[in-house]
């Protein structure tokens, strides 16, 4: 190997290692049970996040590059595929906590089997670009799953009335924002990812798209405003609601935040350093998109287009993820004090479709983005839980409109 | 009254009788126990749409406007609002056809109370701007509704495994089409409502969209290319298709289209006019948005967005809506003879939203459009039973991706 | 033929007629719309009746013994059968009430097309024991049905909030009568059915029970005591409950018997006669086994046995089906005015197993009886909607512990 | 104390120690995961167990009788109540496996805190008769939990598609016997519990009952019987079926008993030793009373009653519960070879109810058996992994129909 392929070599172990490792330093402080149980089908155990980020590596980059490898467990491949259909067989979503087995350690095993020969695949090749690309979609999916397993995590540790925390950090308050709206003008915009950084298919191509007179909040909407969209029958009052969410409203008695709880009539949250009272000052977060569009009908104002979100994040700069690897320093609830973005994703009212001449990864990942097209909004902004180098603001994060145990928040939109 | 008042009256009430005739003519032939039944939540009992289309009248024009005005029967606004929650509590949609009174006699009874005081009404004003606004939109719901009615009288008659016809006309076999494709320059195109005719709100305002070039089929898809997706696999193929369309094949068992049957290695097709031999050429129809994507993938393709459907329209001649009030003349199943359009509504990739700078109708018809906003998907260009005044290519149907019980079709589209 | 035969003859013709027009005559007051929906799985439309019961005779009379017999419509069979597996597919129950066909004109022609050809086979034959064993089984069969009828068309009619009335006479007040207990001895008991009579398989063999001493009420239990469980919390407090019946309280909301409404604070109960304010000292009706035993249990007292109850029972006129043809003279709702029985089906605590010995019919009817004893219990008694020559002592009536749409209501047992 | 009380202190303690270590041996072999997930509703996770069984002891014996009493855990009453309403609150058993917490240590550490506790209050009173009655009633109670733990943990390990093995023991075939019938004579027959030694009260009062002539089979239902069932399409056959039954069968894709595997065209069968090839000569288990019935009725015989069933056990030595503390040498799995009895619990044809004059257990045990008489069959008989001192001839063990984790099976029965 040349000094240069060498470099390039170590830069991506050493790339490779740290996004690995910080996977299984989000799960150190938990308890085998913990990373075992899946309360709701949308939560995965937090064992089976470790499994299947190791799987991406095993099927798209050892079983093709490394000559001559061999499975750890011929049945991983079922068990730890999450919807790969062109991969085989699946096991489902829903069953994930029903498996026992492989435990925690057989995991950490399989983590480490697979570690070593990636680096050795690393290492042996002057890697080739296919082998390059490869990688960094793996440690972009594994960075997915480390905001995906704090999510599931704090489902976990919520659904128990014990309250327990993830992190014994205390949380400062959150200082009052002046509410302020900045405003855009009309026009032809271009939005969407350029050049030859890492995206995900979705984000591309960049485009135009005109747009109208529009103008957005400065600050997402505190905990003390849906407060008061309580305090005024806002879950009570039909016409606040899409028709679909009044349903859902209807069928599972929500009248909060997925995570509030009212005790002896006072208002406390679940965060993950334990039930804490509100913060009226902290951003609003684990809200759905029919509680976003109904706060924002109930304000008299909308919920930005994604393009709206987009051009306004163009000015802004970039702020996600300062988490880092150690618990000492990190806070994993969002708080107004500083931070424009970054805190809480903000739901959209654009429904997650194909950009204008999109096309979808190529092989087994054709399957990652575009066949989710369907029934889901798009959030942008990244939230306190996003890695640091994973964000861009043409990231395009999107779920269906009732679910909220994302960090999913609120800003508010206006026709100027 | 002055001559022209008078004129502007009686010209109002031919209109309103002559709608509310064709209503009541669709039903004709049908017994009462067809008018009564409701064979999945999405179909309602014929005779429901018969009253539901007189408590509009009722509830929005006669209640605020006819002084003195009794109701009919107390109760049946309770059980013919549709989902006004703002007009006060309604019957819940999948327990109409428990409802064995009003019989369908006393319906056509209430129907003939409200005419007359509807003509009544319009006869004794000059009549006001606002009366003559809910009359025409009262007129567009009615019109609405018969279409609706087709849709739920074909359902009905289907489940029937003895198949009743519904018209006793013949129907001709399609004439095979040459396929081609339309192209488009890119460009900023107009696209929505505009002018003092009537639209829904969804339709407005009118505003400008950047488009990217693409070419779009001047024919729809055929039964015959439809089945060669079937004869391919194309229900066995993962690949072709969206994740919760894959989910929603499999949980139903779904393998052809709605109306489709194979008997002895044959297929057939229930239509309006009874079971027919599968016609080749003709326009497949009653696919669900699921099938529509599905198909477009395995032929290379995609589906349109509503704006590139809307600029291809507006080239094209208006032309749904040949359906007359007799059906001595009425041929009710889509065919691929000479109509570019207007044979089947076809499924576009655009999520239903509000267009830029969207206002919802005021009052109780805030709700008419406004709140279905969320997992429905426009269709474009009309059906053979959509009524001949009732379309415009502005218009915006629109519907869940599983449903397909309505006359929904596939044109394709290809980036150019 | 001999004039003994010729008698035999026009004696079972004349009873078959008696019979089949008792069934036509308890829809005679009817709208044909009341005659096609199926508000929940359990009613079925009451046209499926007619219909059913004329398949009866046509799958096991008229097809084996009529030579040449040609049936009605080859599909019948498939809508009409209800669940005899060895008589070919049937139609699902839950999905009767979606097919508007054949109407009930349609279903009338089909009676009577049969009812000639069971008349000409009874007259050109010297009826064949097995044709008249069949003709005797079919007769009841139709009897159950009649009884399903007023069951059916009462929740058909109670569905509906505008509360219309099956018969317009007026219903006359309960007396309060005094409580008393009969009590009964310890020992050897025989029950069950003996002799040449009528009887369903179920009723046999008649067999010896060993009783322990036990005394049971001589009255039914009345709305007002009803009243007293429920004013006293009794749908509240689970200690009164069965398992699986609190369960069932709090998963429908149950709080009331099932045609019970209050309004404005006052209690009313639905009736074949219309809304009637609640007659406390009418026997309680439409109650499901868990109620019952609910309250039975707040009593302090029990269910009895089906042996205890038919103990009871051979000490007792009979008396169940006062019904007559006419509906001038025929009151539908019990009252506690003379009648000791006959007047509510009442629950015992019996599980609906085979009697020692127990043999089902042969054929066919095999399924008429035994494939059903799995989670039902035994009803006793007879009822006021029960056809008078319908009834035994010996009869066994089941249903599952939820049901409450049949006439079912409560008699007390203890211990002595 | 005296010496007398002092050493019935001790042996209660001995007592009470030997089973609590039994109930933790069973787990002891297993991971925390294994103890901590729940793959159905009716399959708790093992350290529920070990801590339902702590709580009962805690609820019942502790806090009414130990002064000074503190909980370990106020919140532990909430998780581990399994169904007792009048002690309070409890979680839902489908939401067992959805805590992560207490984890796995901390119910250990549970155990030993009520433990001391237990020692104390029975070391520090000459120990009253409730208190040894409640000591009674709690170590049967973990008995019966000790036989769920090993249902439990066989569907959890089955679950996973790796098929990991409870215990490494070698399984032995078992022996052909050959079948014979036990004939008993028609009579009044004595069945129930007598005496002082403790049972449930669901065993009480012992009672005459008037029995009919039958002949009971000496063996139960081999695999090999069973196999031929199924290859006679037993499954596919409709009349072999309850109506329930077959529904069941239909709904649920139901082939085969529960832990059958066919693979390649062998068959095999999960046992807590592993996957083993189908053993033709062991008795079936884990089938459900649907099954059951219909394999009866197929083979032309029927389930005995729980009355003839005891009947043929008191003429048999008491078997069951061979089971020892110690892995080395307990067999998991029933075998032919030896045993008349208790290799498997085989369902009766009668519905679990009381007996005459059944009187519930007092205060908050009332709910241990009463409140279950509903929609289940009493299995007798006992099986391999019953606790040894646990099992009586007239225990009556009970499931829903569907129901067949448990370790059931088949003994035929016919009338002489």
């Amino acid at each position: 190997m040349s000094n240069h392929s060498l470099d390039r070599s170590r830069q991506l172990i050493e790339q490779y290692l740290s996004v690995r490792q910080l996977t299984t330093d989000i799960c150190q402080s938990l308890e085998k049970e913990d990373l075992s149980v899946q309360p709701i089908a949308d939560v995965s155990p937090p064992k089976w996040h470790l499994a299947h980020t190791t799987w991406f590596f095993e099927e798209l980059l050892l079983v093709p590059y490394l000559q001559g490898f061999k499975k750890f467990n011929q049945q991983y491949s079922l068990l730890f595929n999450s919807y790969y259909k062109s991969a085989g067989d699946h096991w489902l979503q829903q069953d994930r906590g029903c498996l026992s087995r492989p435990t925690v350690n057989e995991i950490l095993d399989y983590r480490g089997y697979i570690d070593n020969l990636v680096i050795q695949l690393l290492q042996q090749n002057n890697p080739e670009p296919e082998i390059q690309s490869i990688l960094e979609i793996g440690l972009n999916h594994e960075q997915q799953h480390q905001e995906l397993l704090y999510m599931d995590i704090k489902y976990i540790l919520a659904t128990n009335p014990t309250y327990p925390a993830y992190s014994n950090l205390p949380l400062a308050k959150s200082h009052g924002m002046k509410q302020s709206w900045k405003s855009f003008a009309e026009g032809l915009y271009h939005v969407g990812h350029e050049g030859e950084a890492f995206a995900y298919d979705n984000e591309s191509p960049r485009h135009k798209h005109y747009t109208y007179p529009f103008k957005i909040s400065d600050e997402t909407v505190t905990n003390g405003e849906f407060l008061s969209f309580i305090d005024d029958k806002g879950y009570k009052s039909p016409n606040n609601w899409l028709s679909q969410g009044w349903d859902w409203v209807n069928s599972n008695s929500i009248c909060k935040p997925l995570y509030w709880k009212q005790i002896n009539g006072e208002w406390f949250e679940y965060t993950l350093h334990g039930l804490q009272p509100l913060d009226l000052d902290a951003p609003v977060v684990h809200v759905s998109y029919f509680e976003a569009d109904a706060f924002a009908t109930w304000k008299g104002a909308r919920l930005p287009t994604e393009y709206e979100f987009e051009i306004y994040l163009q000015q802004t700069e970039l702020k996600p993820g300062e988490k880092q690897a150690t618990s000492q320093v990190a806070i994993y609830h969002p708080n107004n004090s500083s931070q424009k973005v970054g805190q809480v994703w903000c739901w959209t009212k654009s429904h997650y479709s194909g950009y204008p001449g999109y096309q979808t990864f190529k092989g087994v990942l054709e399957e990652y983005n575009g066949k989710f097209m369907c029934n889901q909004f798009v959030l942008k902004g990244g939230c306190v839980n996003t890695p640091k180098d994973h964000y861009r603001h043409t990231y395009r994060n999107f779920y269906q409109p009732h679910q909220r145990w994302m960090f999913s928040g609120i800003r508010l939109c206006k026709d100027h």
